[in-house]
């Protein structure tokens, strides 16, 4: 059972890429927390949505992620530029090309 | 410019196991049409939903895929089990982990 997440949010405009970059910042360090994956991309239908894609070997390893002094730095750091949008989709990874 | 879709598609009841296995059979292959991710998962939150989360080298090649005859064969084969709710989401991708 590996855990899935498909999350969306929506940066106030102007600030998509200042998002981005929070996102991306510490997304080497998540691979001893337990992730096999996660991608930050961007709407081509809009301008402002940032859609971000996890695999991680549980939820609870996610969900514990969320705890660390870096995770809760970026989100501070992130939420004012943020509309408050979010969509967020947990699934179970059934398998495919490119886990590792 | 690295191209990325997340797509969701429903299940009519009961065929979800059947639908993931179609989506399933040609992953491996798709490496050699330009794809670098291909992820399919179920829904945490209904009994109905898939998601297909993918990343192609361009998607011009991701386009191209979907006339590969395993494709349409696949298309073909798990279409009378879908119900027609389908959402689709393009994105350019910009990182993170896990890819290669």
């Amino acid at each position: 059972m590996t855990y899935g997440y498909i999350g969306s949010m929506k940066a106030k405009p102007g600030h998509r890429e200042d998002v981005v970059s929070i996102l991306l910042r510490n997304a080497d360090s998540l691979r001893q927390a337990g992730c096999d994956l996660y991608v930050v991309s961007v709407s081509e239908t809009d301008q402002d949505t940032i859609w971000v894609t996890e695999v991680w070997h549980t939820k609870e390893r996610h969900d514990a992620s969320l705890q660390l002094p870096e995770a809760k730095a970026a989100i501070n750091e992130a939420m004012p530029m943020l509309t408050g949008e979010f969509t967020s989709q947990e699934t179970t990874v059934r398998g495919g090309l490119g886990l590792h």
